[in-house]
């Protein structure tokens, strides 16, 4: 069995933001060797989300867009007495902190318009995405 | 350590719709000879999910109601000016195309309420679910 | 390969509440003798789910708050005519069943502020999630 740990680094410039990370991903896939197994994607923050879609720039304005109304900022949370970030604690919640993939072959089972993407809900930051590569 | 790679190809006949596909999930469980291990069912589209639930037909219809309400049709976003999908993609974006079982004794570790399903947020279209059982 | 399944058992009180466990997932994980792998967290249930976040106990009430408004009891659901519970379905389907960690050197790659709940959507009951840990 092989395993393969590697961190991705991200410095986001927005409050929220999509970056795309995709090919970070399948790269570290690559060195690891691994033929046949899964591929984890893991951001380790309870601000951020990871997403799993088209790369096409109106769409990602879109998302961006529909988490702002769904997950308003200060609409009156208990949390933002504490942190003014209840709304992105909110959506993280909801959307998850991981996705994993199917890796066949050495490659994701993955579509062609299934972009790997870090989602930031309180930036800008430096965020950390863990990648574990699994199988043999 | 097993592996098997296997497809369900489904073809969808609404925009908006569930599909079951536990039985054919199971069935391929069965082929595999993973006694433990994992279940990884994987749509690999951007406009479809996986959702675990219940099948039942009050239910199935609700699920696709409270979608449509969340996620509206042309509601002005700006990736409908390149494909007339933007709701679908947010909705898949939100929900994810992946959902994993726990696999014990050749089994999926279960609920009795909960049934797998395709998502379809853009039928209707022939659908890929990429299904991996990986173990002993 | 190393595999170890362990029940957690947690009996709620409320209709809609947040059950923090990540103490008794770390315990299973510790028992388990993987160093490198995985651990899979699911409730198998369809009126619960199963979500990562801090444990603040304002975050833990907006949370609740946030499902009770975008889920609202007794919307008119069909499947509330086969059982008064239809809101509950819905979050989990959307919310999803399953989290995972990617597991290293014995320990879950969890952020400081990324606790494992069971939410509850339909108590008081007893629930019971499934906790694997797999690997070497």
């Amino acid at each position: 069995m092989k395993f393969l740990f590697e961190d991705i680094h991200v410095s986001t410039r927005s409050r929220t933001e999509l970056v795309d990370v995709t090919r970070q991903v399948e790269e570290i896939m690559r060195k690891s060797g691994v033929r046949n197994g899964l591929c984890v994607i893991h951001a380790v923050h309870s601000t951020t989300a990871v997403i799993v879609n088209e790369n096409e720039s109106g769409l990602t304005k879109d998302i961006i867009k529909k988490i702002q109304q769904d997950f308003p900022k200060g609409a009156g949370w208990l949390h933002d007495m504490v942190d003014d970030n209840a709304d992105a604690h909110l959506a993280s919640s909801f959307i998850g902190p991981t996705r994993i993939f199917p890796v066949r072959d050495g490659k994701l089972i993955r579509g062609t318009w299934q972009s790997i993407f870090l989602l930031e809900l309180d930036g800008p930051r430096t965020r950390r995405i863990a990648i574990e590569a699994i199988g043999e």
